[in-house]
């Protein structure tokens, strides 16, 4: 039952994380207040959803008028923890989108404040974007604790990817971000997101193979 | 009711595939045969669990000696759709890692027969990895007529993500893989699988923002 309770409150933070996204549009586009039902219709969410996940923190909106889009910008951004900067390493380059198009991709507070390889010949390159130089591997701990790092990224080969999450929260991270196909653990007091594209991928294809499966998960 | 049960196979379909991805990695090591809690041990994942979810979709393992890796990898395979081809067309350049690191990221069965962006200055620049060269966004339902496409992922910009979308379910597509922020709708008759980083990492943020929570979803 803990476990229902807690599936269902991340489904509403990665919901939060849209809305977000998507208010910050409506606002640079001149818009000052919406209703659930607009929010809906550019996200694709019904607006009972929309209004379920917003009231699970509080009581917001005027009956008729909707949300105030800059207070509740404020007040999303603040839940999602987007208002603290968030020290981050990118260790590997398996995800070259992490540093090629972090700005779309990253949320807001994430900062990128160093990124590590374990192929030699990419020491010292300089990646534009972010203004940083790629360094070693064998930096991680001096990295970590000179640049504060709160978040380690992993995105190296899968099977070193528990020997570098564990030396990243030795080092002193508190959050882990798993890009690689390897699931890895962590202690109690660190947080954890696992971003296995592959396994969503293989949805996909089992969906395909099994058009039934994919009906009965419509209804 | 329903929806939980779905969640739970989605679930399931998503440890399949990392099981696939650890057998493999046993066979190629000369292992022929395992017990659940080796499986447990390379992949995090529990015993019980690993054995509940095999136990879904038959009876399978001998007491005491475990299972027989290349059955289970054959049979995982034909569960996840991994032995059917799926030609795919990546629409889109959002997501550079698609084209550069496919062979890891992509399962079995899925074959880029086509990549198409918006950007003039792409077209006819030549994918070595994929021996493909990057087409015009215009060719999109000629690609999926003529290259028998099922499955398209969508790596443009979110605004484009949902007319995009539509098209490739008008053009005859069966599957959509939306890597973009933005939540798009599909028929019903269409499987799709979301994979919204961004918001995935808003969970990392929310959870250090709010220690007690990340603790909470421990418990």
């Amino acid at each position: 039952m803990q476990k229902m309770r807690d599936e269902i409150s991340r489904r509403t933070i990665a919901r939060m994380a849209i809305y977000y996204n998507t208010l910050k549009k409506m606002l640079a586009e001149g818009e000052t207040t919406c209703p659930s039902t607009q929010i809906g219709q550019r996200t694709g969410i019904s607006s009972s959803i929309i209004r379920k996940d917003l009231s699970c923190f509080g009581e917001f909106g005027t009956k008729g008028v909707g949300y105030r889009i800059d207070f509740l910008l404020q007040w999303i951004g603040q839940i999602l923890g987007y208002t603290t900067v968030w020290n981050t390493v990118v260790v590997g380059m398996g995800m070259p989108l992490l540093t090629l198009n972090y700005q779309s991709f990253l949320p807001p507070g994430f900062c990128i404040a160093a990124v590590l390889d374990m192929n030699e010949q990419n020491y010292g390159v300089l990646l534009p974007e972010l203004g940083l130089p790629i360094e070693s591997l064998q930096n991680l701990e001096n990295v970590v604790f000179e640049k504060k790092i709160s978040i380690g990224l992993v995105a190296v080969p899968p099977e070193k990817a528990q020997t570098v999450t564990d030396r990243l929260v030795v080092a002193g991270v508190i959050g882990i971000a798993n890009f690689t196909q390897a699931q890895v653990r962590v202690p109690d007091n660190i947080s954890l997101t696992q971003i296995n594209a592959g396994s969503m991928m293989s949805q996909l294809s089992y969906d395909l193979a099994h058009p039934v499966a994919a009906l009965r998960s419509i209804v």
